[in-house]
């Protein structure tokens, strides 16, 4: 991944915001379970929100060999991938200078479809990246799941982050304005684990109990 | 906004979780803050992230008249509208069926500019939009704030929401094993507000202070 960027993801507006490095890149794509992908068919782009993983310099896409998306991609339409967090949002005195405080990332790549031998690990890989610690707990997969399950990877060499933290910016002339300016703070939180209809082991696992609330 | 789905939306994976009806449609938009939008340049996708208000049947966009993206769209290109939110993780005894709750909503349409006449009001709304009750304490827009911004509008007219509730559906073989399963629900939670650096009304007024708790 260069540090140079290239046309697709240069950021001409608040590019004060901008961050090309791949640190920054990675951070933003590890906090996501999902992201949106975007490709062009016969002409007119497509979306849709899918899973999303990150493991070295690539992302993985996965779905059903039937999907369309996926089947776009292995035909060979450049993907684009955005996740987008929201961190809190921005009051300022005047509309203008309202905003909100996010990390969001767009890539662009190429997707290339992953060898069956190296599919039951990395999908394995996905489970933990929804819920940590789960992918060692579940039933091993079938050769008919993976078989029906088309994995992909997009390299990280086309890739640009934005983030915006901290309070409004406002102009100066409305520092006396008697408006009050500030931040609300967003987070995801995880709430209390439900069991499901079926399950029959109720003891919670540790990972399961400890979910969100650090290593 | 036809309930019969056009190519473009129509859901072949899982379609039992698609919906095409107005009020879901419009639930999922009104949901979000941000969205991602998708449009073709020269062949290739673009996406980027960015603030979205439902008003009636449209979708209202933002942005600096510079801006790329506003600009495509203004020159006719088809918009992809993508807003995502993930309610939970679904932790099933096989990996395959591992899943997330979601309400997504995607949306294809050709935009049109705003009147100049009618962006006051329209972006005093979006400013409520982000925060309840915010866009009626700003300072009014300069004719200059004005000027520099573009609104545009999307109908929804052809449109899907995605919409997964519940727990687990594990294969009827795996109902013995041994695994919890279940789902860790996820809320988005505002924070206590903080003040902006400059603010010097440190009264917190009550549509800040209830944010998120309801109307």
């Amino acid at each position: 991944m260069s540090d140079v960027p290239g046309a697709r993801v240069h950021i001409r507006r608040a590019p004060d915001r901008a961050n090309y490095d791949r640190a920054t890149v990675h951070a933003v794509l590890d906090a996501a379970v999902v992201c949106q992908v975007a490709y062009v068919l016969d002409g007119e782009p497509r979306m849709v929100p899918t899973a999303i993983m990150r493991r070295g310099d690539h992302v993985y896409l996965h779905g059903n060999r039937q999907s369309a998306m996926i089947r776009a991609l292995q035909q060979g339409a450049l993907a684009a991938i955005c996740v987008t967090h929201v961190d809190g949002l921005v009051a300022a005195r005047s509309g203008f200078h309202c905003s909100m405080n996010y990390r969001s990332a767009v890539l662009y790549g190429h997707a290339e479809t992953v060898a069956e031998d190296d599919k039951e690990a990395l999908l394995g890989a996905f489970v933990d990246q929804l819920i940590p610690g789960h992918g060692a707990a579940v039933r091993r997969a079938t050769a008919q799941e993976l078989n029906a399950t088309t994995l992909l990877r997009i390299p990280i060499d086309e890739a640009v982050a934005k983030v915006r933290t901290g309070g409004p910016i406002d102009d100066p002339a409305d520092a006396d304005l008697d408006i009050w300016s500030g931040v609300i703070p967003l987070a995801v939180v995880p709430g209390a684990p439900i069991a499901g209809e079926g399950c029959t082991n109720l003891n919670v696992p540790d990972y399961i109990a400890g979910f969100g609330k650090g290593s």
